[in-house]
C-alpha cells in the first residue's frame, strides 16, 4: 500500500515519541522534528510507510547517537514475554484446538508495538486473547493449507512478539524459516534479538536482507526471495510486513492487529480488531485465488 | 503558549483536511503536505500555534488560487446559526439567569471550528449547552467585573459562532468593540463576515490588524493595542486567541471549548470540556490577581 495522507503526522508523532524514550531535551525533540519535516518534503510517497520509515528513523539514530534506540525497549519486551512463556504453553497444549488457540496468542502478542501505540497491557490481552473477534478469520484454510505445507515461512515482527511466534512454531510442528531484519529499525526483530527469544531452537532464523520495518521485496537478499517465491505457506505477522506485502499476488496469511486507521480503511475492519487472513482468498476483494 | 511537539502532526492534519475540503486532488494534496513538510522544517518554535499557522493557510491559499478557501463554509456556518437566532434570543430571555445562558450558549457557538476538530452538531450542542459542565466557570467574578465596566472588549473566533457572540452582547448591554481577524484565515470571523452576522448591530466592529487565527500582540494595530490596554473587561473566544494570549498578564475572561490535548494538558482539563474564566484568576497557577 502507498503513504496516506495520515502516515504523514503519524510520523511525527512517531518522531517526538522515539525521542522522548530516548530521553531527549526539548531541543534534540525538537532537531529531530524539523529534521523530519524536510524528510517529508522529499518523500516518495508511492512507497509503503514502512518504506519510507526507514529514513526518519535512520535520521533519529544517527541524531541520537544510538544505531539501536530502542535495545533496551525491545530487551524487556523479549523477556517480559519469555516470563509467560511456560504457562502460554501449558494453555496451548491442555486447549482443544491448539492451533487456533496458539494463533490467537501469536496475534495478542502484536500489541507488543512500540511504533505506533504506545500503551499495551500484555496481560489483559493474554487474558482475552481467546475470546477476541476477529475481523478476519481464516483458520480453516490456513489449517488445510498447512497441513499440505513441508515447510512454512514466518515473517517476524516485534521483540516481545517473537516468543508468542515461538510458541505458534511449536504448535506447526513442521520445518519453519523465521525471518528477522537486517538491521535494528524501531523494536523490531533482528537475528540477536531473535535468539535471545528462543527462536533458533524452533526454526532457521534469517534476515529478510531489508532494514525497514516491513519486507520491501526489492531491497530483500535473494535468499529470501527464494524462500518467499518457493514456500507453499507463509505467515506475514504484524502491520508492517501487511503494508508492504498486502498488494503481492501470492497468498500469505496475515495476523497482525489493526493498528491505524489507514490500515483499517484498507481491510475495511474496525480500529483495534484482529486480521487473520489472506487479501487473495475469497474473504478478499483483491485477486481471487 | 509555545508551539508543542503535538502541534506538527495537526499542522500537517489540518493540510490535507483543508486540500480535501476544498475538493484538490490527491496530487494536489500531496504538493500541500510536501510543502508543509518545508514550513515545519523552519518553523520557529517558540511562537504560539496560531502565529505559526499563518504560512501553513498562506501557502493553501497560494496553491489553491483562492484567497479565501473557506468562504462557503463560513457563509454557511453563519447562515445557519442566523436561522436559529430568534428561537436563542427567546430562551436567552426567558431563562431565570440570562447571562449565563448567553455565557454557555457562546460557548457552544465554538463548536463551530473547521480548524481542528472536523465533525460537529451544532442542534446538539445547543440542547445540552445549559446542562453541559465547564472546568472553569467563573460567571460571579465575570458578572462583578461586568458590572463596573463602562466598555467591553469582545474578541471574535469563528463563523457562525459570532452568532452567539451577538445574543451574549445583546445580554451585556454595554458599549461592546467586537475585534475580527485582519483578513482571511481558516473560517476566522472578517469584517465581512461580522457583518452578515448582524454583529455591526450591537457593536463597534473593528479588525486586530493581525491575520494570524489569534492574537499575536506585536502583530496588532495601535487601534487593538490601545483597547487592550484599556478596556476594564475582555472576552476572549476560542482557543485560538486563548494559545495566543494566554501567558499575558492582565485579566481575561476566556470562553471556549477545549479542542486538543496540548490546550487540555495547559490548562489541566479533560478534552473536550468547556472553559470560562482567566488565566489570572484564582482558581488558576497563574499570577494572582
Amino acid at each position: 500500500m502507498k503513504t496516506h495522507f495520515d502516515c504523514f503526522p503519524c510520523f511525527l508523532k512517531q518522531t517526538s515519541r522515539t525521542g522522548i524514550i530516548l530521553g531527549m531535551d526539548d531541543k534534540a525533540v525538537w532537531k529531530l522534528m524539523k529534521m523530519a519535516g524536510t524528510i517529508l518534503s522529499k518523500m516518495d510517497v508511492l512507497n509503503p510507510p514502512p518504506r519510507n520509515a526507514v529514513a526518519i528513523y535512520d535520521m533519529i539514530a544517527e541524531n541520537s547517537g544510538r544505531q539501536d534506540p530502542f535495545q533496551e525497549v525491545k530487551k524487556q519486551s523479549t523477556l517480559h514475554a519469555l516470563a509467560l512463556f511456560e504457562e502460554l504453553e501449558k494453555k496451548i497444549k491442555e486447549h482443544p484446538d491448539p492451533l487456533a488457540a496458539a494463533v490467537r496468542y501469536a496475534a495478542c502478542g502484536n500489541v507488543i508495538d512500540y511504533g505506533v501505540g504506545s500503551t499495551f497491557d500484555i496481560l489483559d490481552e493474554i487474558e482475552s486473547a481467546l475470546e477476541v473477534e476477529f475481523h478476519h478469520w481464516e483458520m480453516e484454510r490456513f489449517r488445510s493449507r498447512l497441513h499440505q505445507a513441508e515447510h512454512v515461512l514466518y515473517i517476524g515482527d516485534n521483540c516481545g512478539e517473537t516468543v508468542f511466534d515461538r510458541l505458534l512454531i511449536e504448535i506447526i510442528g513442521k520445518p519453519v524459516t523465521f525471518v528477522v531484519r537486517d538491521g535494528p529499525i524501531i523494536n523490531d526483530v533482528t537475528l540477536e534479538d531473535a535468539q535471545m527469544a528462543g527462536l533458533d531452537k524452533v526454526a532457521t532464523v534469517i534476515s529478510s536482507g531489508c532494514r525497514a520495518p516491513g519486507i520491501v521485496l526489492q531491497e530483500t537478499s535473494r535468499q529470501f526471495r527464494n524462500l518467499y517465491e518457493t514456500s507453499p505457506l507463509i505467515i506475514s505477522k504484524g502491520q508492517g510486513n501487511f503494508e508492504t506485502l498486502c498488494d503481492e499476488k501470492r497468498e500469505i496469511f496475515f495476523l497482525f492487529k489493526i493498528k491505524c486507521k489507514v490500515v483499517a480503511e484498507y481491510v475495511n475492519a474496525p480500529l483495534g480488531s484482529m486480521f487473520f487472513g489472506s487479501m487473495t482468498g475469497p474473504n478478499s476483494n483483491a485477486i481471487p485465488n
